[in-house]
Order: structure tokens, then C-alpha cells, then sequence
């Protein structure tokens, strides 16, 4: 007999079945806030066309998607991300729907040495997607509907950190600076490097004032109302002062709702997704230094796709979340009763028996087992909380004693 | 503005909304079936090194995985089957945990020009996995499971068949004919063309009796207990007598258990998936040409990752399941109240109010929408039950006239 290749390929995992519980707990429990909240679920395939996620998308993670060629000499991805595919799929066939158009998802996501989920290949990503509102009351209510997602999985001190792509980007794209200099930026204001960037911005040739707002920009992160006090003092133009003014509405709104305490704001946030277009997210636990959401609005995605519908969404990486709570110990799984029918021969009304005490949720499994020994041993390292045997009336008899039987 | 390719790749769809809602009642349902039955979820990756699938499984179908190279050079493929990765998973894995081990799973599969799922090339299959019993106790466990969640579902008229790899294949397996011979008869069998299978048996040079049982075998198909009688009087060596005996003691399980008008017998099945070893079973609607789930008992796979484990499975291939029940009207699933919260400010208590309602099980949206008229048509279209308003004590006020708010 040949023996076959047992290990699995880098950055792939078995789900043993405590992990299948954990996993099935936390995507039933999003995706009921989601569907609670609204949003109505779609699925798009795992495999696409590559051209799918050309223009901005792939040109910083092209080098970053698992490629294969199609029978047809195609060159197709597994999908390294839900928003590109699902904008796809509502330009093409749900122009038509009534809008606002609120969906969510649930699905495997495959990016080669992708941080974000911790060196994972394939991992998972629900999220949701809201279509067809360009106001803030939007951004507001994908916001909500991340916290409050996760106030109901039970996990706590969390953190959505907001900011807002038109600043820095804003900035940046009306500077005639090197294409060198502006990523150099970019990289110590993601890094929080301010000396770095204190050195890069002082041999600029630019206005003083930008200088100042480059630097100022970054270090403005924290409890809301301060920041937003703060950058009202720095010079302004007009459009960075409404974009100013959106943050303050959406802050107001997740207020509002009650909510603040789990927002701040950090107006150097930057994002590799180049389609952002306005307010962005991430959202934090202090057990865990990595992001366990992302979001932000893409008011010109859809533009690709030959419609013009205003957007904005975010996703939760699952296994992140379930790590937090799990550090937290805040994972608890509500465990059905777990019945054991000892019985040689099954009969018709062993049968119904079972049904019935199925459909009234318990776990009911048949014993395959006949050395009382191996039985005991089941029970014990199955965790079974009753063995019984059904006699001909179908009246059920508690074993207490499983040696004797 | 560049526009993107829209168009999926073949073989792949978009599930819409209507399509999701589906396919999460119908996984659902199963997969609380076979947990209520014992069942423990588990998952395996997309991606499996390209060497797992080889042996038996490769011969016949190694052109129809989507393979690809990975970072290291290695060859990885897109799971084309559910059970031997997870036969993987439990001889390298599992080995330590007490037997019997029952799984079960719902995942994607891909296969290129697979007939069996009309034509897709990713589908979902939920289905079960029994590891460490040896007998057919084991078997009418599982096809037991097979029956009572299509029974759950709400399907009508479906029919599993069961066969048994060791009568045809056995035969086959001793005769000194040409390999081509032998494909030949196992096809004429497959597609049950008596003509063409009597031919190609007369011209064999093998005995007499053996040519009797070549011709009779694929013929010997349908209700349990006359196939049986039938069976029995052919000339059949003593192996093939034990392996009636254990598609008897099958058919009088699942008779015992009130299911016998849900199952026949096909003496004649044959199966392209060499990995099994006994009995397999197939099941069909009347509503649809086409197989709903299949299985078998495979005893030898494990031996391959190097433990001796007997096993047994199905897997049901879920769109077959969802296009069956369509067909027979039977595809009925619960809609949860829809409320719209029509309120241009959200405050706190309006808040918890929503927050309430929704705990209460019910679809609670926060209206985007500012215009009256397009409220109504939102209304229309999304089904939406009730519109209320939420006053500044947490009231509900019901708003009958969408026309006047």
C-alpha cells in the first residue's frame, strides 16, 4: 500500500472540532446580528477572473493572490477579498434591487504572506456591504452594526478606531513631490515614526503651513471630541474641512446611539486598499495587537463596474475575533444535552423515541458500541450526560450503573 | 475611469439573495441533523498538496482538479472531495480521540466538467464521516442519518439505493480477461445497457456459471427482499455470500428503524471513487434525474496515512437538495418579522428599543431614507411588516400612513 502525503500546504489549517465549534458559534452570531440588522446575505464563488481585481487593488497586493489558469487559458484568483467581487455581482445583477441595498457575507478569503490574518493563507472574513447612501448615516450604521456584533458575541474591551482617507491622501495628492517621497510619508505616518517623519517632511519643498499639517496630522489620534478641537486649529482648506466635518457627524451619530465609548479617532490613518474614498475603520481589542475589523466607504467602486452607486462596509477576520475572546475567556458555547441510547437492536419505537427527543434538541446518538468497558470510557471522554435504553413501550429507562448493563 | 472585467470564470455563480437564504435553511438543517445525531463538525483547507488526491482517486480523475503551484514550488490543488482530507485529518491528527469518531462537515468542492453537480465546478456537500466501526451497524447508522435529514427537510419521494463494491468488482477482480474487457463490462453495467453487456459476455472465455452471474448481477435491482431471494440463487462463492449477508443485515436495520420504503437494493452499482470497499449507496428523487448524496464504506483509505480504521460516509451535494425541494414546492423557509424604525434622529432609547426587538428575534432596520415616497417603495419591495416610530420614552408607535410622516 502507497503511502500518501500527510502535511498541508503553508498557511492552511484542519479545524479540529473544538475549533469547528468556536468558528460555527461566532459566524451564526455575526451573521444573526447582520441579518437582524437588515442586511441580507449573498456568496460570490471562490475562484474569479484575476482582471477582476486589476486597477488599484492589485497594484499593491498582485504578488499577494493565489493564481491559476482556467481550462480556457484564463487566468483566474482565489479571491483575496469580499468587497471587489460582491460590487461586482450588485453592478451586474442587482441594479435593479431596491436601494438602500444592505447585504452581508460570510466567506473564505485566500492572500499569500498576508499579515492581517496572522501568516493564514485562507482564512475567514463576514462583513457587510451597504449600497446606495452617500450620507454619513451610512458609515454610522455599518459602525454600529460592528459593535454591536460584538458587544453580542460577548467581547469586550474593543476599540473602532475612525479616520478619513481624504486628509492625508487629500494632501498628498496636491503635492508636486517625488512618487518616493509621498510613500516614504505614508509609511512613517502608518508607523506612527515621527521623528522620521518630522526629518522627511523638513526636506520638502513645500508650503510651511502643509509642512505643518503633515506633521500635526498623524499625532491627532485619541478620544474624539479632543481631536476633532485640535485639527480645527491646524489651516484647513474647504474640502479637508468637510471631510473634518463628516468624521464629527459620524462620531455624533455612533454617539448618539450610545456607543461612544467604543470609538476614537486617528486622522493618520492610512490603508493599502486603494478603494477607500472617505471615512475608514479598524477595529481593536487590547488583548490582541492585531485588527479584528477593517472597513471604510468606496463611493467609486462601483464607478469600475459602470454604475454609480455610493458604498461603504467593513469585515470581521474571524479567527482574529475568536483568539480575542478566547484570551478574554469570553467563548462560551451553550452545549446540548447529550443522550446516549444503549440498545443491541434498534426498533421502530427506539425510533420514534429518538426523533422525538431530537426534535427537542438534545443530542441523541445510538451506541455502536458492545463491550460495556469501551462504553464506559465513551461516555467519559465524550462527556455524555445520560445513557438510557427504550424499552418496546418507547418508555425511557436512565442506566445508571453502566458496568451492570 | 478603467472598467473591470465582470464576467465569472465557468462553472461558478453568484448566490443571490433568495439563493442564500436556501442554502443557509438547507445547510443549516443538515448539519443540526447530523450534530443531533452525534456528529462533530470539522473543516479542512481549500488547498491540499496535489499528492493527497493520488492512488486510487487520481487514476480516474486527475484532470479534473484545479491545480496550482504554491510559493515553494509545490503542487497544490482546490479539494476536490471532502473524505480523504479528512481521513487525512484523523489519522495524522485524531488518532488519540475515542472511537467511534463521528464528523461531519459542510464545504466547497471543485471539480472541472463534474457531471454529478451539473456541471459546476465549486459546490457545497454537507455530509458525515464514521470512523472505527467495522460492521454494518455502522452503515445502516449512517444511511439512517441520510434518510431522516432528507425526512427533516421536507423532501418527499427520494429513494436511496445500495449496492455493494465487492460483487461486480470481486468478480472482475479474479478473472484473467483483457483490462479493456473489464472497463467494457463495468460500463455497460454503470448504464445498465443489457444488450451490449450480454454481448460483450458471450464473447468472454470464462466459465459458464460466472457468465450467468456477469448477466444476472446488474439486473438484480429494487425492492430489498425480492432482489435478495433472487440473488441467492445464483452460484455465488463464499465471499460474495458474506457480502450479501452484510446488504441484508443492512436492508434489516434500516427495515427496523420504519425506513424501508425509503431504500432498494442495486446489485449492479457500480462507483468511479476507488476508494471504497463495501457497501455504497446513491440517492435520488423521482423529481430530479440526478444522484442528491452518495457513500459507501471505505476500510482501506486510512491504512494509506499509515492507521488501520474502518470507515463510513456520505456526503449529500447540497444544490441538488435545494433544486429538488424547489421542484416539489417543498423549499419553505420561515421569514422573521421585518420592521422599519422610519426615525430621522436615533437617540439612546430608540437604541435599546431596537436592540430589544431584535433580541426578540426580529429584523429591525433603522431607516436610511428621507424621502417619503421612496420610503414607501422600500417598504413595498423589501416586504417590509411594519413601520414604527420610537418616541422619547421608548414607545412604539405604529405608522399606519407612510404618505403623511
Amino acid at each position: 500500500m502507497k503511502s500518501r502525503k500527510v502535511l498541508l500546504p503553508e498557511g492552511v489549517q484542519d479545524l479540529l472540532i473544538d475549533d469547528c465549534i468556536y468558528r460555527r458559534h461566532i459566524e451564526d452570531k455575526l451573521m444573526d446580528n447582520f441579518i437582524k440588522s437588515g442586511y441580507m446575505e449573498v456568496n460570490t464563488p471562490s475562484l474569479e477572473y484575476y482582471d477582476l481585481f486589476s486597477n488599484d487593488y492589485l497594484a499593491s497586493n498582485g504578488d499577494k493572490m493565489f493564481k491559476l489558469i482556467d481550462t480556457n487559458g484564463g487566468i483566474l484568483v482565489l479571491r483575496p477579498d469580499c468587497t471587489i467581487p460582491i460590487a461586482r455581482m450588485v453592478a451586474t445583477k442587482m441594479k435593479d434591487f431596491v436601494y438602500p441595498l444592505k447585504l452581508c457575507y460570510v466567506q473564505n478569503v485566500f492572500r499569500i504572506d498576508e499579515e492581517q490574518a496572522g501568516k493564514k493563507r485562507e482564512f475567514r472574513q463576514a462583513g457587510v456591504e451597504l449600497f446606495g447612501v452617500a450620507s454619513y448615516e451610512a458609515d454610522v450604521e455599518v459602525i454600529i452594526t460592528a459593535i454591536e456584533s460584538l458587544k453580542n458575541l460577548g467581547l469586550k474591551n474593543f476599540q473602532i478606531d475612525i479616520g478619513q482617507v481624504k486628509l492625508l491622501r487629500g494632501i498628498l495628492q496636491n503635492l508636486t513631490i517625488e512618487e518616493k517621497a509621498k510613500i516614504g510619508l505614508e509609511e512613517h505616518v502608518e508607523n506612527k515614526n515621527f521623528i522620521e517623519l518630522d526629518k522627511l517632511v523638513d526636506t520638502l519643498n513645500i508650503e510651511e503651513e502643509i509642512k505643518g499639517i503633515l506633521k500635526e496630522l498623524p499625532r491627532l489620534f485619541g478620544e474624539p471630541e479632543e481631536v476633532l478641537r485640535e485639527v480645527k486649529r491646524l489651516p484647513l482648506d474647504a474640502g479637508m474641512l468637510e471631510a473634518i466635518e463628516d468624521l464629527e457627524k459620524v462620531c455624533d451619530g455612533i454617539t448618539a446611539y450610545g456607543l461612544e465609548k467604543y470609538i476614537s479617532l486617528d486622522l493618520g490613518m492610512v490603508t493599502t486598499m486603494k478603494y477607500y474614498s472617505g471615512i475608514i475603520f479598524k477595529g481593536f481589542t487590547r488583548d490582541l495587537g492585531t485588527v479584528l475589523l477593517s472597513g471604510g466607504r468606496y463611493d467609486r467602486l462601483l464607478e469600475d463596474f459602470g454604475i454609480d452607486c455610493a458604498a461603504t462596509g467593513f469585515a470581521f477576520i474571524v479567527n482574529k475575533i475568536t483568539k480575542a475572546l478566547k484570551i478574554q475567556e469570553n467563548l462560551q458555547v451553550e452545549r446540548n444535552r447529550h443522550i446516549l441510547v444503549a440498545e443491541s437492536e434498534v426498533c421502530l419505537v427506539t425510533a420514534e423515541t429518538v426523533e422525538k427527543l431530537r426534535a427537542a434538541g438534545h443530542i441523541v446518538e445510538i451506541c455502536l458500541l458492545k463491550n460495556p468497558k469501551d462504553l464506559q470510557e465513551y461516555v467519559q471522554r465524550r462527556k455524555i450526560d445520560e445513557v438510557i435504553r427504550i424499552n418496546t413501550k418507547g418508555e425511557i429507562e436512565v442506566l445508571e450503573d453502566l458496568g451492570g448493563w
